[in-house]
């Protein structure tokens, strides 16, 4: 297994350490975290509910459910809580006994580390820029007789390419006469402006071998806290309940789960800012030589830096030394030398990115 | 799986809804927490550290394991950190590949549970008040080549009986020969006055088959944040690294973590008050008809309440409606319906307590 700081964006005690700047100078765009942070409902409510520290979590995060089944419009019986997505990934395909996924690439890299640490293997295929880092539906259906579980993600983690409903019902419906699992992870679905044309929440529980994962550390801004859920079939959540130990998700992430949820004002203004923030951020990346913007329907945008000259490695550390955090895209499987994934920020932020990008590549101003 | 309302204390809010009284007016004896709650550096930590809610945690926990390695006395390349024991005992048996256990009862419900919710089988060895639920070793001896994992808890949970470290070497060199390994469940011993003499941490990485556990959760009173910590050969910890969700440990238990082993006060207070109230609770048990409490070198005392006519079910139901919280041992292998356990806590709420057990039992004031 390739070291953490390789694998992951939002490592800032990694970067701190690494060019030698104090974490709170650091500008991290190398996570996709909400720019606007967490709403200050969530600050308060858990100020207020610090005692809540000394008492165990409730081990069904009863209301944390509740909200979250109204927010998703799916049953409650069909929802598990984890100690955020990432848990519930490792915890799937213990549980369903995946022992040979197919995973298109490059995307998150967690999925293929969950089956191979479990002595599972795995089947990539390769979306290419050729082809818009689409779905390589033909080929994904031709294997599905050799596997037991797809992982698709949608928007896709760095490519933020959507896979549209049909196509996932066209590959469900295959799988299920083979008895294969897929797994659609939605991590970033709150980001997308017609969520609801392309979420399969709705849909879980009609057949048996979709599941969905769901994250709410990126949309509601606490990755520090974790918290995610898993929706399926409810006997497999029955499974995947009884398999974990009864604790997993602490009280505090509970709390600002449910006091997020609460805020639809916050969470407005967050589709807004990242929407019009997107569109400044795309706009000016393709003023600036080198670089080049690929659209996505995601909260971060995946840049081919190869007219630059320089390798991803190479520019992610210029920045770097520059207080700049990015996300050298070297680690995704297919991706190679020529990629950066950037988080979209506030305005202030995003101009400091560009500003610094201009300054080590040129560019007019 | 039982429910968990009968296999654990803590769960304040099934009680508040069962006995129709507010959280906050309950008592809770059911759970062995520090009384004196976190110390107040954790909480102003906390507070001060919130903005790190929306980055990620460090994945290596750091600072938090050159702490928490410096207090135990033993290399960092020894520790891994989890979100909870609970989750490391879930994932100790899984990357050890443990599928047949030997457990001593009672004792905590979740090292069977681990075990059995992967496949494995569980012996069952018996430990009962004739002799004192002392550890039946010559039995444990003997039956060590049909098992691949023992667990021992110590101080045991319910019975509070500690160990002794002869004990403890011999199970260990005895299993060795088998490649049978012993888990010492620790989660208590900062609460024994003597642990130094008792703690089997400084012998971690001496012998391959030795793994301690530890919690942070009960001592420094923040179960709700979720921290434990497993002590192993460094090639298991790696294993087990890599078998795991990269951010398992929450930032905020990471804060809590490092502020809690600097507050050496707070820990000598608990240690005082701890060993007073205990007392003060043991000797005033002594006076009341019908109940009798047993010896122990924990934070909680088991009680023989065979004597009162009530079974355990009926005496828990009575303190639950004058707000007391007990734990009710009857789904504790061998323990039937005869046992409370009752954690000490402070002189006020333990006088509440023996005053509302005299009310239901009479007893001379």
């Amino acid at each position: 297994m390739p070291l953490l700081e390789h694998i992951h964006g939002g490592n800032v005690a990694r970067a701190s350490l690494k060019y030698g700047i104090p974490e709170e100078e650091l500008v991290d765009f190398s996570a996709n975290i909400n720019p606007l942070g967490p709403s200050r409902r969530i600050n308060q409510a858990i100020k207020n509910k610090l005692g809540l520290i000394s008492s165990y979590p409730d081990p069904e995060c009863g209301e944390l459910k509740t909200a979250l089944s109204d927010y998703l419009g799916i049953d409650r019986e069909y929802l598990l809580m984890g100690n955020g997505a990432a848990e519930l990934i490792y915890l799937f395909v213990r549980v369903a006994g995946c022992r040979r996924a197919l995973i298109p690439v490059p995307t998150f890299c967690e999925y293929s580390l969950s089956v191979l640490s479990q002595g599972g293997e795995v089947i990539k295929v390769a979306m290419d820029e050729k082809s818009d880092f689409s779905l390589p539906v033909a080929e994904i259906i031709r294997l599905i007789p050799q596997v037991d579980l797809i992982f698709l993600c949608s928007p896709n983690n760095p490519t933020g390419k959507l896979v549209d409903r049909e196509t996932i019902e066209l590959i469900l419906d295959r799988s299920l006469s083979h008895g294969v699992m897929v797994l659609v992870d939605e991590a970033f679905m709150d980001f997308v402006p017609q969520r609801l044309s392309y979420t399969m929440m709705p849909q879980v529980g009609r057949t048996s071998n979709l599941v969905v994962l769901y994250s709410l550390t990126k949309f509601f801004g606490i990755p520090g806290l974790r918290l995610g859920a898993i929706a399926a079939p409810s006997d497999l959540i029955k499974r995947m309940n009884d398999a974990k130990d009864p604790w997993n998700v602490n009280v505090l992430a509970q709390v600002a789960g449910i006091e997020g949820l609460r805020d639809q004002e916050h969470m407005q203004s967050t589709n807004r800012l990242v929407n019009r923030e997107k569109k400044y951020l795309f706009d000016s990346l393709r003023g600036i030589p080198g670089v080049r913007p690929i659209a996505g329907a995601a909260n971060f945008i995946l840049v081919d830096i190869s007219g630059s000259g320089l390798t991803s490695g190479e520019l992610t550390d210029l920045l770097g030394r520059r207080k700049v955090m990015v996300r050298d895209c070297h680690s995704f499987t297919g991706l190679a030398e020529r990629y950066l994934r950037l988080a979209v920020k506030t305005r202030t932020e995003n101009e400091l990115l560009l500003t610094v990008l201009k300054e080590i590549l040129g560019g007019k101003e």
